[in-house]
């Protein structure tokens, strides 16, 4: 059995790894920690985890670190943006396994992070050792290893998009643009009135307007990635547009991708590229044009689904792609890389079908 | 006062024109008639006019259709799409006013309306002298007129978003994309399982995905047409993509606009452009890039608001511009309409505050 | 025209107050304070107000209280319990009119007040002197007179559909149960986890369980009041069980009343039976037991609809009343209120038709 | 490993029945028939099951009853009321498990079905035979049995909020009044404009008003059982008041209910009663006063939860018990009672965390 912890319980990512691990049958819960809600029991915070789980939240400071770090074989964190390598650091070096939902590890070169954050990066070095990995793409680098950068909700669901028609050379340089909707979850717990159902509820609305949006670098990282660029020098990344709206409903992402390609395409010859790259992963599913995705059809699962489209008067390719961001966008995707990392099958714990309707 | 009817009063659009006519001091309903709701009264049909309505809905036949044309100073059709042109010629020949809602007489060259509804169009002759009539932009078209094809609700807010950048030749031809999101009020009110709430709730989706959405050449005409083009020379006008989606609420329509600008600005000389256009527009409302607008600023009202910005790193301008898809998106833009051919103050009826929260 | 000030601006029913008086020929907007949002714009508070109010959202204390009462006509409250009264002091001292929308001054007797809301009265003798009015009910305690107490929401639409029955002397002793549910926006605006729209949205949960909700002392003193009770001997009334919920919208109040009759009544007798205490109501409406209202058929309005209806098997009455819990349920009311004792007709500025969808 | 079969696999119930099936590890799917969806796949009515399930769905006729029946150990039913003891009477006699959704067999004596349903019954005899079961309450009835009658939505949460009480003997006779809200999954998939997001979201309405659904003799049933009444006497039992209600959700229902007690409690001691019934049930969850119940709580599951209190002042008791309608209301009861039949634990399988948030 894998021990594991949580440094951030709290958040709706790990109530969503929470209730996820209920269907793992190869992990136990060792701690939970979290700074906010220390001394309360993890299923006042989670009514869903009610009867399977019973702890007491644990602050978060060196003592209970150091408790937590001995007694887990794997540590995870959702934690504030340049709190993560100090945590990061004890856990290495008691050599057990860490798995981050946050971006302080995100890019190999620090400086990127430091630009889009506003903030001193502590540790370059553990950035350039750190594996970022959508597993569809990059399970190989994560085989055996122990950090490992979980993927932000809306790369993950944009990068999985594109990954077809990037990887065969297929898109025109800085042509990508990526519209980008998620549901409330993706706002965080913390409560503002903008928030409220009685505010938030039958109203659509873009925010982070004109590119300033911090996903954004990390979903050019992951094309430079693909195209075998150098992840150290983001000045031969090629730029993207990524404008990210709310819309009025609890889960789901959906990103609608734009990008001219250099080649005319049906859209059934696009359907089968897609299929083809696919047709072996557990949790990617690809559908034709006339078969338009919808967010609910990932709904508390670790899935992408995808429609791949093009448009041959304007040359541009169409793919709107769907994720539940709590799923397959943070907790989902972080237990299918634990198991690479313990070296279990992927799909361990996480083939379940979605909630529907 | 002015006697209005309306054909195809059952629609949700039509509902919202007789709602918001109980505001408006000058008009007075003359005849409702709606082929698929006849004989029931229009109160049992749209609940909100309980107490300020109270007809029987008429048939459409030759014999009401006569009776209407004969008592009405304006008609409003929303009717199937091929069967306007029948409505329009009555009432044309009779000397009254005529205001469409659908997409039978929007486009100048009726080819362009084949090729998209793939139907045989029954008058070339009326699409010519047809008025389109987005009154922010061509309302000195429409003075005096008779025969009026009020805009649909996608091309509305885009082309409100538009305006000033094409207005001002800085948009780099073919790289224009809009991103459009609709509430289910847009979807119509025929039920089918994947409108229902226990469906359509708590879920997104794209629909007519690659470019095939009718409102594409609408869009594009509008464009040619602030572009100064021969609207009846499609062949020359640009391409560009319109991609919808449906967002889990009832009204509102939001559309992210995505172009390649020819010249650098910044977001606050992209707003004092806007705020320039629209300022003494009393329907527009321009917002700085700090204030991302929302649907819901717009509901049940004649408004469109909108915030510009521009990416410098992608030399893309993005606005975020919304309005309600029943309201100036129909039946608030079919009354702006109705108030500039009857010579009124064109806020006639139309100054009142949307509904928030 | 008369000059309007209201303290407490920023919650939710005092920005429908400013919306619905948009439509209200005879008034204008003196001074807006709230303590809690002092030196902002009110439509910064409340988006719907952009275009049609700029005012700076004044701090509530001795001196601005001072400017408002001499620039203003009449005064409305929505302010925390407990402060009512100063404020309504030097109102009252001034000949100015005054509209609370709390409870402070809703009892006749305070001890009820202290009672259920666990804080000492200041001024024993102002709630003797408050007159406290549902319009349809009580408008003529209410003419000519300067100290309002504005009903509570639930109240309202209970009150309202029990009336009849009441007065006719029908309902057995301590059988009624109001079983109540309201949107969001009844829960105000302080945020709060569970009140978030990823919490809150698609689920549907009871609070104040058991009897202990402080609306309940209201609805047992309207049922006294209209049995013609003695309003300083609580004692005297009957109890009732008041039971609220929350449902996932952001706007209405749906109230379910259960009482045993004391006569046999067909539904067709009690449909006649309200419709002759409600038929020269401009805001109350009828139906029969085929048509059950829905919270939507009022939303922005000040209307109440009902369906009263009689199980003869139970020997029970079942009335569905629903309101618009901001609209008759709070703002909607004042502005009725303040046209009574103005001398205006109540319907003015209040003829507005719901919107629906 | 059983194999089981669905009668009406296009319903939203059976769609959870098959979404459920996955977790289970002794079953598999023989066959799926729908006469309204005959010659699609089942993952083209229910999205959730792509990946899952592959069947094409049958047409249920003679031919396709016989195979059903042949290759199934258990066969589930939800079909027109009147059509089930046809299909019924084809398993047993084939010495196979029958489970039905529907009411054609919830009672005893059959002309209480007549009554309420306004059809004939085809099969006395049948109705006498049937075991209906809710475990909690009749798991040893159903132990062994072939034919299983699977309790109503509102009927499960009603008669599991009751149970304490009324088997303690603390409730006055008549004095029970059921006040339930359903999510829109319990008005069925047939499409209707009432149920259309863009018209039943944003309102809350009362249906059936006025004692006429016919779950109100269902819950009578269960406590005349309860209270060890003769069931084939139904002029013995007392009636209830049951008033359902739509709220804007997909799923979930909550009742509350409210009873005169005959002896008074303190909400502590009530408490601990609940407690002491349920506190070996594994889906029964009872929450102390300060904690009501949400219908998130259950979403997806085979829970109840339930919140007890009293009010000393009306000496009535007030229940709000909640379950999913399509999980312990429809779908996981039947995986519940199958699993009784088959003699397997009666958690296997269910054991899964609701989706919260």
């Amino acid at each position: 059995m894998i021990r594991f912890s949580i440094c951030g319980a709290a958040s709706y990512a790990c109530g969503e790894l929470l209730r996820l691990m209920v269907h793992h049958p190869e992990t136990q819960v060792a701690h939970l920690a979290d700074s906010f809600a220390a001394g309360r029991k993890i299923q006042d915070e989670h009514p869903a985890l009610v009867g399977f789980y019973d702890q007491e939240i644990l602050p978060l400071n060196d003592e209970t670190l150091d408790m937590i770090v001995k007694e887990s074989d794997v540590v995870f964190t959702a934690v504030d943006a340049g709190t993560v390598c100090g945590i990061a650091e004890k856990v290495l070096a008691a050599g057990k396994k860490f798995i981050d939902f946050g971006a302080d590890i995100r890019f190999r070169d620090a400086k990127t992070w430091e630009k889009w954050y506003h903030l001193d990066h502590p540790n370059y070095e553990m950035t350039k050792e750190a594996v970022y990995c959508i597993p569809e793409i990059q399970r190989d680098l994560a085989k055996g290893k122990s950090l490992i950068s979980n993927p932000g909700c809306y790369p993950t669901a944009t990068t999985l998009g594109l990954y077809p028609v990037v990887k065969e050379g297929l898109v025109v340089e800085n042509t990508i643009i990526v519209d980008a909707k998620s549901g409330y979850t993706g706002a965080g717990r913390r409560p503002a009135p903008n928030k409220l159902l009685a505010e938030a509820s039958n109203s659509f609305c873009a925010y982070s307007l004109g590119g300033t949006h911090r996903h954004t670098p990390e979903i050019e990282q992951n094309i430079a990635y693909i195209q075998g660029k150098d992840l150290m020098k983001p000045e031969t990344w090629q730029f993207i547009n990524f404008q990210p709206h709310l819309t009025p409903q609890i889960r789901g992402i959906e990103v609608t991708i734009y990008a001219t390609l250099n080649k005319d395409l049906t859209n059934d010859e696009l359907y089968e590229m897609y299929q083809g790259y696919y047709k072996d992963e557990p949790f990617v599913r690809v559908f034709p044009a006339s078969k338009p995705v919808q967010t609910k059809w990932t709904a508390g699962t670790n899935l992408c689904c995808m429609t791949p489209t093009y448009d041959a008067r304007t040359k541009r390719l169409l793919v709107s792609s769907v994720i539940d961001n709590i799923g397959k966008g943070a907790a989902g995707q972080a237990i299918q890389n634990m198991n690479i990392i313990f070296d279990l099958p992927e799909t361990t714990g996480l083939m379940i079908p979605p909630m529907y309707p």
